[in-house]
């Protein structure tokens, strides 16, 4: 069963809190550019990857508390798309595309989409926060960890602030960049149902690692009609890359030895026999066909 | 008593978690610049008014969790200090210059500035989050609170929001502009110290209008050197301002009628006279000498 439409569902709550229409007709006026950037950055959903990880670690947990786990799904999400209205503005990627259509400071202006991000971010911990009335002990947690994958020192944060030293520690860049999100899919899908986070690092640095491999092959291999924004832009802003380094048999070998390991890692649960499964179909859904042609060419 | 010292030491404390000092050596490496970011945005600290007002109320009402007091107190000048190197950029005010010494983007470039801003307000939510293990349910309404005065539809954001419409509720703007992270700092008192945060709303909300009139009258009065940032800036983007509707005169008249109001709303609590007090000294503090010599002549 796809989980989309129930992150789909969470994402449009959270976005109406965002745009004060939760709240019902007569509050106080709302700028609505700024509400409108809200839904722009937030649809169509793409793929929803880090949520339906974390959904999938909460549903093999029992998701004893469905609100707390909708909750904590949205969050993520809206993280994730934070990060991608930043990375897109002029003083980082430029990118004039995202998913298909144009990028939200192309579509607004600058000061909106540094707003958007802004405004993402904050709602993410707000959306947690409000699951304190249902479980305050997981709502607090949910907001450490998004917190802690999020910022500084070794969040998505840390990870763009990298590019901009002039020597990158690679394991550390990596990590924080793209493994971070995916780490705080695992650990939150497991707060959310009331387990323990420690044991699901793994499961979720590995998922992360595997995206890494599979962004390279995606940014090294397909064309812009694919990716729905520009390619190449790891070769045109000198980012390191596993296919420049391992070559593209090399580097779909490597995602196939990590997501083997991703599996394995799966700590005893309820519902691990389905969550291995979603593990494989993520990682068909990430590999991208170009590269799979190329492997077997 | 003065409380900056607790404050600084509660956002020192703060920061060096942004930083990766916290949790000792031998830890992942951390990306310097932007480390070095967080430290240079948050110093030296002003007046630090926000967290000044939050630990009065938090002392009135007994501050029986001082820790949660102290981590409440950080947050939100991290997140007032994210909003100003935020509105620097280029895009928005394009500052040069801020508490007397060049802008985050002029010292450290533009995608340096843009995730000091991002880690800063992630950072905020962190040290909040971290007090669940003292007291969860304060954990998370203090997110709760915080996150609706920062972001969308009532927060800075959505203040900073307003400004790219064609036509702005004055109302809508002011409060959220300026008055939200006012109401913030007299909640979050109230909250940090276990009590409930809604009687606090109406002396935040005056001191914040207090704030925005004594704004404009420095904006419109006083010279770089007393700012420590470019003047003026109101008029040249054609922003309201309480000066040009009202004059000097009126503006001081208002300013004053608003701050006894203030004082009026103070809630019964053990620590009322002392916080009148404050209230006072804010006052004194806010309002630019300029305005009091024009007022006068």
């Amino acid at each position: 069963m796809s989980l989309k439409p129930r992150i789909d569902a969470a994402v449009s709550r959270a976005i109406a809190h965002g745009q004060g229409r939760a709240q019902g007709p007569g509050g106080e006026a709302v700028p609505q550019k700024l509400a409108s950037a809200l839904h722009y950055a937030t649809t169509p959903g793409g793929a929803r990857i880090r949520p339906t990880i974390l959904l999938s670690v909460a549903l093999a947990c029992g998701d004893d508390r469905p609100d707390v786990s909708d909750a904590a799904a949205a969050a993520l999400e809206l993280i994730h798309c934070a990060s991608l209205v930043h990375d897109d503005l002029p003083c980082f990627d430029d990118a004039a595309l995202r998913r298909g259509k144009p990028s939200v400071h192309r579509a607004y202006g600058e000061p909106l989409a540094v707003l958007t991000g802004d405004s993402l971010i904050i709602l993410a911990f707000e959306v947690l926060a409000r699951t304190g009335t249902v479980d305050a002990a997981r709502a607090a947690q949910l907001v450490l960890t998004l917190a802690q994958r999020t910022g500084m020192p070794g969040g998505i944060c840390a990870g763009q602030g990298w590019e901009s030293e002039d020597k990158i520690d690679l394991a550390a860049y990596h990590r924080s960049k793209t493994g971070a999100l995916f780490t705080a899919a695992t650990q939150m899908g497991a707060i959310a149902a009331g387990q323990e986070a420690e044991p699901w690092f793994e499961l979720g640095d590995r998922i992360g690692a595997a995206f890494q491999v599979a962004d390279d092959l995606r940014d090294a291999l397909c064309d812009v009609s694919e990716l729905g924004k520009p390619v190449g832009q790891d070769d045109l802003h000198g980012r390191p890359n596993a296919v420049a380094e391992l070559g593209v048999d090399g580097a779909m070998s490597r995602l196939k030895d990590i997501l083997g390991g991703a599996i394995a890692s799966i700590p005893s649960c309820p519902g691990e026999a389905a969550l291995a499964q979603m593990v494989t179909l993520t990682a068909q859904k990430i590999i991208p066909q170009a590269a799979v042609a190329a492997a077997r060419g």
